[in-house]
């Protein structure tokens, strides 16, 4: 039996509304198991290994719900275009890259490390058609004690040649022989990607519908984002009563399918209620929505309805990894969604949004993103020094400043799953 | 006759719409003027002192045209109320403690600071409106080698017993004690700063027209930033033809009266006309704006127009000294207001926040924001080598990627006007 102690001021959520402080308190981990937060140690476990962390802020590891390992080198470049542009010029030419292993290598290396050094322990992440590159960048991720979700990607149409899989069936064949070569992995799990229903067709889903059936995954893929791509998903697919609906026809939409879709920005009443139905994952990536100008999802109305929803980072459409950024930017777009758009809908709280990209999208990978009784030992250790201030600050106040003046670097420790990963 | 040369991947704006980059490229200064910037050393200066920066990137300083000194110690907190809320709760009961003045020298030490540390080097500070706070402010920033303009607040009435100055007389008085206090400073100057119509009586504003008369001092102030401040301000000032009316009727509105106006987020078609007309300098605060939900300036047509702009960092409504983080909060809010607003007024482009964070907002300081021939010699230079990349990035890419992902302690040197001033 592994056990030990961190002690420092531990911040989490049990609710969206209220974020637990504890001063100089106690997170107990067994087996990677979190055994709760207490003010004193409890007796029983007296003498166990504890490292106290002084004056730091520990934290619920945070929860990436939707990430593109591969676009992660040309983050903050090319933030001019819409989407459907923005893939055709930027990422699909990327993309075609990491066919060449030596390149995927070289570049999913620096995102690695980066996601390594990042306040992320959670993560979902859609790599490339490139089932090589994918195995590589998923192997590299379990040896530097990530965890999470990586998916190869499909996509056999409407793409460029040099990233359409040939044919429905040789995508799905590649996706099985992926998937078995990707069942020793403990902690880096494949998830079904299909890229978004203009790129993938009919027969397709098809298949990865027999894929998901056969080897019990969870899927993930892109709704709702843009206005064009609406457009073009409703003459793809005339018999689907949303675009949701076209992933639904096909068994890719939640129920028994564990399902994230990234933006939902448009996503009609229809929609919602098949996501709140199926318990779809929303990933809201408030970046990503505002540098390809999509606009701003309702995530006050998707939380009051108590769908089931966390961040995405989504670079490169988001340029930074930084799920802090992603928090002030879901805070600041709700206030320009409010001002501009809809005043029924009320901005979103430092609570909400830190229980977002803990709790919130931690759910979709079970007991993850809490330092409550039971949950997985996933945690960050946070030092704040550099954000000095005059004042005393309470342990929320610290909290909050994090989200909007967090920066890399300031990560002091990193557990996942009760094993430390950094430092290294 | 003091001469230098710095050597690196030199970057600056002549004009909006394009951004000059030099690799391996010489900045020369001559007593505190750049003398320009050219891909080999001129014969008339071999010999002279030159650091070559190496693959670092060489950009001119950065200018803050809009920021509150005694905020910075709450910024990143309270950030759930608009405009009257917000000072009514958070800003004017932390301003009041500058009445304390070895409060005031811990909160300004550490403002002063971190603006040292961080890539702005002119900068138009709101102080409070205690006069021994302000000039200890003020010396302080000289002493650190930066350059500027501080403002002493003016506010007679609408504001809490703490604050508010006693009367207009009073205001005025310890206005021209100060003004005269200051004169010994070189590099940090005395602006005006009625702080906003509704806390500044026209006794008030008369008597600041006169010292700014007098004294020849610019002005500064805020503008048609939220809709009930808009209200109020129509209120009180029943005679102005527009909210920038009321300091126009007063002299203190542009013309020879040289004014920042900051955030101009409701402007209507007579205030701009006015500010054109009057050469008004507009600091546009983006995520001040998207804080406090007051809505999103229309940027692109006071651009358009050719109106006078920089952009301002406004801590506290804006968390972050960062003017990295205000030219991509300015891309992105233009991108949400085309989006949600007005698809007649296309996004800002990263030339054209890079320009007005750099000459745009200089040009109220004279020759300054730029590295072209005549300019004063305010330059940064930037380590971006945390920023890895897979692939060959341009200098102009280098840039582009920093203003979405520049964190603070990438400045490796700064100068301002010819002095070194980082590292120390």
């Amino acid at each position: 039996m592994e056990r030990f102690a961190i002690r420092g001021h531990i911040c989490y959520s049990e609710d969206k509304n209220r974020i637990q402080t504890i001063e100089h308190g106690y997170a107990v981990c067994e087996n990677g198991i979190c055994q709760g937060v207490f003010d004193k140690l409890p007796g029983k476990w007296k003498g166990i290994p504890c490292i106290d962390h002084g004056d730091r802020l520990i934290l619920p590891g945070l929860v990436d719900l939707h990430v593109h390992g591969p676009q992660y080198t040309f983050r903050g470049l090319g933030m001019d275009m819409e989407l459907i542009d923005w893939l055709n010029t930027h990422t699909f030419p990327e993309e075609e890259k990491y066919q060449d292993e030596e390149y995927a290598k070289k570049a999913y290396e620096i995102f690695v490390d980066d996601l390594l050094h990042s306040a992320t322990t959670r993560v979902c992440v859609f790599a490339t058609c490139h089932k090589e590159a994918t195995l590589w960048l998923m192997k590299r991720m379990e040896e530097a004690g990530l965890a999470g979700y990586v998916g190869k990607v499909n996509m056999d149409r409407n793409s460029p040649e040099g990233l359409c899989e040939k044919s429905a069936g040789k995508s799905a064949e590649d996706t099985e022989a992926w998937i078995l070569e990707a069942a020793g992995l403990a902690n880096v799990r494949p998830i079904l990607t299909p890229r978004f229903i203009p790129t993938c067709s009919d027969e397709l889903l098809e298949k990865l519908s027999a894929l998901r059936k056969k080897y019990r995954l969870p899927v993930q893929s892109h709704l709702s984002e843009n206005q064009k791509e609406m457009e073009w998903v409703r003459s793809l697919c005339p018999q689907a009563a949303c675009y949701g609906d076209a992933y639904r026809l096909h068994g890719l939409f939640g129920g028994e399918c564990p399902t994230i879709m990234a933006h939902c920005v448009y996503s009609n009443e229809e929609e919602i209620r098949m996501m709140k139905e199926q318990g779809v994952f929303i990933a809201h990536c408030p970046e990503s929505n505002a540098n390809l100008a999509s606009g701003i999802a309702p995530a006050r109305r998707f939380l009051d309805m108590g769908l089931k929803m966390g961040l995405g980072t989504d670079v490169a459409a988001g340029t930074s990894l930084s799920l802090f950024r992603a928090m002030a930017m879901a805070i600041q777009c709700s206030k320009l969604r409010w001002r501009l758009q809809d005043q029924r809908m009320a901005p979103l709280t430092a609570e909400e949004v830190f229980y977002l990209a803990t709790k919130g999208g931690g759910e979709f990978f079970g007991k993850t993103g809490s330092l409550e009784k039971g949950y997985e030992f996933d945690a960050v250790v946070i030092d704040d020094r550099m954000l000095r201030h005059a004042r005393a600050l309470s342990v929320k106040e610290r909290l909050e400043r994090l989200i909007y003046l967090a920066e890399d670097g300031q990560i002091q420790a990193k557990y996942i799953k009760g094993k430390q990963v950094l430092p290294m």
